[in-house]
This record gives C-alpha cells, sequence and structure tokens, in this order.
C-alpha cells in the first residue's frame, strides 16, 4: 500500500484527518527531508526515508518499490500532492511500470489556498495557479500563460515565484504582465505558511520588491477589483452590498 | 469571535484539525442547510441556523451580529471558504461596517483538489478555476476567461457548471474552447466528492455529456499533455521518465 499524501502548508493543525491517520497507519515515511521534518510528531515509531531536493524520480521510486513489496509506504508533500507534488510522478511510473500496487491519493490544503487565508480573502474570484519554474516547463510557455492570465484578468497564484537559481522569473512575470495589471493592483505574498518562520505582506503590482520572496512563499496578484483595506487582501464575489 | 471556516468536499476525513476544533469551539453553527448536514455528528450540543440558498449576505450578516454580541460562532462553507464561499462576503461586511469582531478564516480541501485526488493527478501542471455561474459574474467576463485558458493550454477546473437555471453553460463553454481543444482531450467529472452520492467518470472532451453535470460536480478539462490510463487522469509534470 502506497498512501500519497498531501500535508498541507506545514503545521499539523492544516492537515486532514485522513492524512494523519494514513501516516499512523504506515511503516515507512518518504520524504524531502524539509517535509519530514514537518510530520516528525507523528513519525517517532516509523521508519523515515528522508532525500535531499531533485530526486524526485528516486524518491519515488523507492516508495514504490518498498510498496511492491508489501510495506505500508507514507510518500509525502507539502501542500495537496497532486499539485505541483509527487502524485503525478507516482502514477506515471506504476501505470508505465504496470506495477500491482495500490495507491491511495490523499488531498491537502495547497499553498495558495493557505496564503489565501492568511491574506484575507483574494481568491474568492476566478483564479489560476502558475509554477514559475522552468526545470521542467520551457519558459516560453510560462510566458503564454502568465500574458494569458493577466488578459483574462484571473487573480494569479504563483508557485515557485523565485529561487536563487532563478531570480529573475518574478520581475520577469511582472514585467510580461504590466500592460494589463494596474500598479495600484493589490499583492499579497506569505512565506513559510503555517511554519515556525511564517511571514506574510501585503504591497502593489507597482511597489513590488522581489527581494524577499524566495521558493517557500506564495505570490498572489489580484484581479481588476481586489482590494486591500485594514490589512486584508480582498477579491469581492460581486454581491451588492 | 467568528470562524470563516472551510469543512473540505463533505466527509470529516477531509476537514483538517484546526476545522474541527474551530466547530468544537463554538457556540453556534451557521450554514447552508445541505453543509450544516455534513458536520452534524459534531454539532449535536450546539445552536445550529440553518439558511437556504442565495440567502449568503443574511447568512453572513447573522453570523457577524451574533459574532458582536460575543458569542463563538462558526460559519461553514464547504471546500474552502475563501473560493467562491463565504470569507470574502465576510470581509467586506466587517471592514464595510467597521464591525469589532475577531475574525479567524480556516483553510480547507477545496472541491478541485478533492476531484484531482479522485481522478488521478491531473492538476499537476498550471491549471486554473473558472465559476460557470453568471448570478454575479457577468458572461462576457467569464467567456473572456474560458478562452483565455484554452488558448494557454491550462487545465481548467469548472465550478458551478451547470444547474437546472443555467443548463447549457458548460456546453457553451466547451464551444468557446474547442478551437483550441483537442476532441481526444480527457475530461474528467467528480459528483458530490466525498459524501454518499459520490460518482466520478472520466470521458473526452469530444465525447462530453453534459446532462450527468449538476451544481454538485466539479468538471477538469485536462491540457494538451493530460493522458488517461487505467482509469487515471494524469497530467504530467515533465519529468523524463
Amino acid at each position: 500500500m502506497l498512501y500519497v499524501i498531501g500535508i498541507g502548508p506545514g503545521s499539523q493543525s492544516m492537515m486532514t484527518l485522513e492524512a494523519i491517520e494514513a501516516i499512523r497507519d504506515a511503516d515507512i515515511i518518504v520524504g524531502y527531508k524539509t517535509y519530514t521534518h514537518l510530520v516528525k510528531a507523528l513519525t517517532t515509531d516509523k521508519e523515515v526515508i528522508k532525500t535531499g531536493m531533485c530526486k524526485e524520480i528516486e524518491r519515488c521510486q523507492e516508495a514504490l518499490n518498498l510498496a511492491v513489496q508489501g510495506k505500508k509506504v507514507a510518500l509525502i508533500s507539502s501542500g495537496d500532492a497532486g499539485i505541483y507534488g509527487m502524485a503525478g510522478l507516482i502514477l506515471e511510473l506504476v501505470t508505465k511500470q504496470k506495477l500491482d500496487v495500490e495507491v491511495k491519493l490523499i488531498a491537502g490544503v495547497t499553498a495558495s489556498t493557505a496564503a489565501a487565508s492568511l491574506l484575507g480573502a483574494p481568491l474568492m474570484h476566478d483564479f489560476c495557479h502558475i509554477s514559475l519554474s522552468d526545470l521542467l516547463t520551457p519558459w516560453p510557455v510560462i510566458e503564454q500563460r502568465v500574458i494569458a492570465a493577466a488578459q483574462a484578468d484571473f487573480v494569479i497564484c504563483f508557485y515557485n515565484p523565485r529561487s536563487r537559481g532563478r531570480a529573475d522569473h518574478l520581475a520577469r512575470a511582472f514585467d510580461l504582465m504590466r500592460p494589463y495589471t494596474a500598479a495600484s493592483t493589490p499583492v499579497g505574498v506569505v512565506k513559510a505558511a503555517g511554519r515556525k518562520k511564517q511571514e506574510k505582506w501585503l504591497t502593489t503590482f507597482g511597489e513590488m520588491d522581489f527581494e524577499n520572496v524566495d521558493m517557500t512563499s506564495l505570490v498572489i496578484v489580484g484581479n481588476k477589483t481586489t482590494y486591500c483595506q485594514d490589512g486584508l487582501m480582498i477579491t469581492p464575489r460581486g454581491y451588492v452590498l
């Protein structure tokens, strides 16, 4: 049995009951080391296999090999495992290799939702998720999506907005959006949501400072109706009050 | 104190710990009657105020009035309260009326994430959420977003895809996408995710049957790389296997 689990943004309180139960049921926990650390209160009596960054294929293959051997394995991703997490890769491997293993996918609270609940209610209208990592996606595809989303006035959640190796990606995305996005458009940033080092701040599209954004950050750019008041970022649904 | 709670798609197992704790802490539960029914195992000793559909402003105002009077109130939405739920409306009312009330927003597993975990891993690449209800959004705005999302090859999650009053909205959205979306593109539908009457099925863009889709359904249209195998809908992240 392989559980593929979204553990939510970080704190145990933001995990679902079934995620907690699946971790409790498992013999072995497999995950990127930062994430295994986030659930360590639940895994003191378990074997824990921690792997480094960029070892996704090896990590998934190891989890599958253990499950095929009859172990109960929990593969964990932060947020939701089906959103830029490990669920897709696991299913690709299972179907390609025709493995005889039961896989149970357990949904979690993804970063955009968690960040939004900390900022106010910026996702009350149509929105999209765009990852700014071009490790697996050609940059021109990302560019096309950023432009389309800005033109159609989606609220945009940027995942993987900026890393040391890709320091200018968020700034380049903002450059692409500038023809369609007013300088006054609210922008909210949440760093390390639900974790000890959590930070959040509101700014505007025109005054955005990219330097404080890193890979643990989630950046939400509002749409034409989004406003900030009393420290809250709000995208109205359209009710007449 | 007003807790604004996303209870997830329906089953208690898909609620977060903090959502369960907030409901337990509350004196009064306020919600649309279907949703209050979903959490009734947690609320046997509580006052429960159930309201009908399309009474969102009244429901939020009542919850706020009770909280201003010093009650601990839990206002519940299915999925995540910040995604087409009650969070935005509550914050609009609080800021406009300058109410002195503590509001705590509690994130939940939204319908797209829950549906995806039941279908496979369709949301592994950039995706967007579009509500096809034009009660609060002009239809031309929805049209523009549908076209933009299809052109830019986003995976698309349709919320509120079809109701008796808006029986042709999903079909109209598909018509708009047809120039950009191959007939073979996988489509997944999940109805009443996590509830007793849960159903799910996979089809293609070209063979879509709109008749079985209702307001409790979530429709996910894949992107150019999405495929179905062994009954699973998978959008590869881009790993080379």
